[in-house]
């Protein structure tokens, strides 16, 4: 028998970055583990990563540091899509011989307007190149960013080809509609992420895995709490407490804000370094953003100490 | 004094691709020489070149096959733009140091909606990377495929920042309102390529300095002959004829198209792979293509000779 699929709340891990703009190892393996020790699971070099904005060497080397320093593999999925074929079949490889859960791959994201059959020709490719059977892709459907949608017959034509390597799917459309026809169609073999806290109880009532959510940078053991709890008698309430502050961090730019927040409870600004194009927050906006956030009692527990 | 610049007609060169998807370095080096003995300059690596389905390092391995093989580096003006600061660097620092006349740098394309601060940055940071006194960067507006624009804010700010470096701008926004208004505002030390031929004359006539278009793949002596001839009395009726083969072609997705047309007139059937997520023409489709060149006469002469 295969191994369990992953399943609960995972973060797309933000990515600290030294002055130079390199990788921060350190900062990021105290990341990581404290993000272990809230039940989070490590969706790495996800979009709230900035993983695209990384070379794919810098992707393998990272992978590489917090394996060594002993982060389980078996709670991480890392981003591995890239818009070519090549990159995105050596990161998978080296990411599934280091022993990860899954992959999560976008789909390359430069064409627009590209057809299924392309699409299902690029993921064929990537898959038959890893060629290892503890390969376990999940799709990553994200149009408001890739522009480039993972389709409900694109699904079908994969899991048809590779039946058990085609795990799943994050949906970050914002679609609830969409989200809801995946799990109607394959929920049954087919592990369904939501793509942000916000529809975690819906999906978990529909027959979901649970979600891979930015916030989950700052406030996973909340998440975690209505994944651990979705049956009972308060996951409504759980909701909507996570909804507010969801809502909160949606008032700005959400990496940015979520590295002033991880350097405002870790007493470390080089957090807040972001890479181009993307800006950090201005002084302005992290100070209304830590108003937002005082208002609701919010605090990062135990990222100081570890 | 600075070498001139580039200016006149380029191809973004398509590039040839073996059965296992790795470039065909042979013919790719036969494709440059055919387009530059047809007065064709070689925007290597654009969007119609599928480079951004290619890993940095196989542009680098290429660039350098094509060098060595006596291309000669004044006319070509390599893409070099990534979603990450390092390739984008990486890239452009090492075609300049071969000596080309200059990069075709895209912005950065994963994330949409980021402010000119963070593409300046983005810009301004790949600049100081490659602290080369003979970088020129052309700016690459692709709108309908980047998603992410160069603004004449944007424009502005490079060109005070890094004057004589920052070079030119290729607008293939398809919105001659726009180039226009880069023409208008900059062209007295900035140089505008049209980003098809069908806007080569009115890009002349308000002071642009040429095209670089993904038919000059396929029909370069012509569209070279407009650039030679657009201040004499039958240039209305050139840039009538372009844009007649132009229209035909755009019936067809255009990559693929282009690579069935270079198949056919050089009788190499190999020509016709793309990488995914493209996908070649169907027969219907390469049939109807045919006829549509057919009607109007079209040949490549030479290339099957050199």
């Amino acid at each position: 028998m295969a191994a369990a699929r992953i399943k609960g709340v995972l973060s797309p891990v933000v990515t600290p970055f030294k002055r130079d703009l390199s990788p921060d190892v350190g900062r990021f393996i105290a990341h990581c583990k404290w993000l272990l020790s809230q039940d989070c699971g490590l969706a790495v070099f996800g979009t709230n990563s900035e993983a695209n904005s990384m070379s794919a060497d810098e992707r393998l080397s990272l992978l590489e540091s917090i394996v060594s320093a002993g982060v389980p593999t078996d709670r991480m999925m890392p981003g591995t899509g890239a818009c070519s074929i090549n990159e995105a079949a050596k990161v998978s490889a080296h990411a599934t011989k280091l022993g990860v859960a899954g992959v999560l791959m976008l789909p390359p994201f430069y064409y627009k307007g590209v057809s299924d059959e392309g699409l299902f020709r690029n993921f064929a490719e990537i898959i038959e190149r890893v060629g290892d059977a503890r390969l376990r892709v999940y799709l990553y459907h994200i149009p408001p960013v890739s522009q480039v949608p993972i389709t409900l017959g694109l699904i079908e034509r994969l899991l048809k080809a590779y039946p058990g390597t085609v795990a799943g799917l994050k949906d970050s459309s914002g679609d609830w509609s969409n989200t809801e026809a995946v799990l109607k169609a394959f929920s049954e073999v087919f592990d369904v992420f939501a793509g942000s806290e916000s529809f975690l109880l819906a999906n978990m009532r529909n027959g979901g895995k649970g979600c891979i959510s930015a916030t989950a940078n700052i406030n996973p053991a909340a998440i975690h709490g209505l994944y651990a709890h979705w049956q009972d008698a308060d996951a409504d309430q759980r909701q909507a407490t996570l909804n507010d502050l969801r809502f909160a961090m949606q008032k700005f730019p959400m990496i940015p804000a979520l590295k002033h927040t991880v350097a405002r409870f870790a007493g470390e600004a080089a957090w807040q370094t972001v890479r181009p194009p993307l800006a950090p927050l201005t002084r302005e906006q992290g100070e209304a953003l830590d108003r937002e956030l005082d208002k609701r009692g919010f605090t990062m527990p135990g990222w100081r100490v570890q």
